[in-house]
């Protein structure tokens, strides 16, 4: 059986490169700066050639030796296919690029971004990043931590933001649930291959959400998840959300890692607080007392912290080169903070940004010379977009 | 009946300062701003002879206008006495010189240092608010709120920490009770004469803490509460601890006062969250968001939380002048934020004292003038105290 492989507008991508690109994500465990890198530099055909032949640095070399030889990426697009997933690419305008744009200039070798995802559902990736929060918590949550990611689950799914979580019992399933519930958007990122659910509990739940939604994944068909791939997994989640909501997490949580992760990534990280007799709140409070996230009482406590850093910004007109790919990653962090429609001032684009005063200056002079900001009396903002159109 | 003015330490007060600053008491209805800079320049027996001669400027004038020409202080002193309450004035070692000196040099005028105060108990004002937390919250208080406050109160007592609060319904009482439920120190502050109780159905819980804490008030015997006095009181409570944890407040709680002042202080002010279902700790919860309180989760947090700005910091001798009389109010908050055992830089200075750098840079050359602050490598201290002795 050679069944064609299924893309959403994906028919505008080259079949080589979906074939390149399944290839690269079954043969490099993500993720891997390497690859990235690789990619970057001869795009997905020869980097996936180069990698075959072993012409790659002797680290991708080894990372990809188990497995380089054997060329699967038929294979894993028709198995795909078969369990109703397409290869989403950089290449396809429906690649949520903004939000990974994020992984791409972090500094850490973790936070690769990913060389292509598996997408189970009639969601539009990029569409649905646009206005999106990611929401996540204890497995072992209490009743308390439940009702608060439903409620906060449906309430901005009914505002239209796609409640982005891991599927996982407890906050995960939770957050869908509220979203669904209300008939919203939601996404699910799995740390196991498209054909697969985990857990299988959550069979329907998941069924459920690629139904309405996305189900996502860069592992290839029949992978099993595991402890790292949960950890790796857990970038996606922080950076394809405008923002990171941690519901209930004990003092130990696995939840810290896409806390962290998000903080990496430099997106807003939010905590609901709880009774302080719950063990299930000690690490939300932590993060407060800490002043890593914000504290958000109320759904609506999560749009104004969101909105302020992003939510309200057009993305990028899809299938486009993103207009920030000229100026440099200071720079684009910048401009990550500028506004379109209200100018902010250097203080307050440091601020948001994380730079200091004179990288700020630098940043606001690059992107005003590829007429990425404009200045108004001392304040800055996004030029008008579509002028003219 | 001509009782002689019962006072702790005070037998060092002359007896007509202790007439003198009664009559001021009584006859000024605190705060008054006019009437402090009346005292510092005069002194309290000359000031109070000008006001009963009506030679003072016509907005005191006018303040006093209703009780200048009738000395009650005397009988003031007669009552107090008879109610087991002393005259406790600036001019007595028991006096809290160090934590109302941030009255002192608060801008506002609703934050007019006290006169004098009465007092009731075997506990030393000064000695008790060395190390202290003021703990304040809703009347209307929950099971939760009442748990958490006696909570810490007894484990913040147990360390030695005087709880101070205003013996109201619910979290004030919740909190003064956890202290004696340890034998520990508990200090309340009234907004009614010394020879009062209230609440009433407190007399009891006042009772226990006149036996082995201290009950203030700066208002004279026969003296009812009204909204304006709690809310005048509040600045006492914020001023006598190095801190004040909110422990529940509704979204328009009169707790708001006692926060606000903590802030115009610059004490810290810490609030415990609760449930986000709960509509007592919805105004916890927005002074942790808005930045203005940082989250306190455990008795802990608040050792941590007020330790590092000032409650490990030895009191200057009772009785002896401020070493800081010398230098203005920002070498003075400079001074607050300096410690005794570490060494801290000028941006963590600054932080603590709410002052911009070249104000920091100021006071420490003012301060380092005077012996107050010692420079090694960058980092700035108290100099050692008691060297030699």
């Amino acid at each position: 059986m050679s069944a064609a492989p299924v893309t959403g507008a994906g028919a505008l991508v080259p079949a080589e490169v979906l074939r390149a690109r399944a290839y690269l994500l079954r043969t490099v465990e993500p993720p891997n700066r390497d690859l990235t890198i690789l990619v970057g530099r001869y795009g997905p055909v020869e980097a996936a050639d180069r990698l075959r032949r072993g012409a790659v640095p002797d680290g991708l070399l080894r990372a990809a030796a188990a497995r380089r030889t054997n060329d699967l990426a038929e294979a894993d697009l028709a198995a795909a296919a078969a369990a109703g997933a397409r290869l989403l690419v950089p290449e396809d305008p429906e690649w949520p690029a903004w939000p990974f744009s994020a992984l791409a200039v972090a500094e850490s070798r973790d936070h690769a971004p990913p060389v292509a995802l598996w997408a189970r559902g009639p969601g539009n990736a990029a569409a649905l990043a646009e206005r999106s929060v990611t929401i996540v918590g204890s497995r072992a949550a209490t009743r308390y931590g439940l009702q608060t990611a439903a409620e906060f689950g449906s309430v901005l799914a009914e505002r239209g933001v796609t409640i982005v979580s891991g599927a996982a019992f407890g906050i995960d399933a939770a957050a869908h649930r509220g979203a669904l519930s209300v008939g919203g958007p939601t996404v699910a990122v799995l740390a196991c291959g498209p054909d697969r659910v985990y857990p299988a509990a959550h069979e329907v739940l998941i069924e459920r959400i690629a139904a309405t939604g996305l189900v996502l994944s860069e592992y290839p068909p029949g992978t099993v998840p595991g402890r790292l791939r949960f950890l790796v997994r857990n970038r996606l989640l922080a950076a394809y959300g405008n923002g990171c909501v941690v519901v209930e997490a004990g003092a130990r949580s696995g939840t810290r890692r896409t806390a962290s992760d998000t903080e990496a990534l430099r997106r807003p990280l939010m905590a609901v607080p709880g009774p302080i007799t719950s063990a299930m709140s000690v690490g939300c409070h932590e993060l407060v007392r800490t002043r890593r996230a914000e504290l958000v009482g109320r759904p609506e406590d999560v749009l104004d912290t969101v909105g302020r850093l992003g939510i309200d910004l057009a993305t990028p007109p899809q299938g486009e080169r993103r207009p920030t790919d000229a100026v440099g990653a200071e720079a684009r962090a910048v401009h990550d903070a500028l506004h379109a429609r209200s100018a902010r001032s250097p203080a307050q684009l440091g601020e948001a940004a994380g730079l200091p005063p004179d990288a700020v200056r630098a940043a606001l002079t690059e992107l005003e010379d590829h007429g990425l900001a404009e200045y108004h009396q001392g304040l800055w903002q996004r030029p008008a977009r579509r002028r003219g159109a």
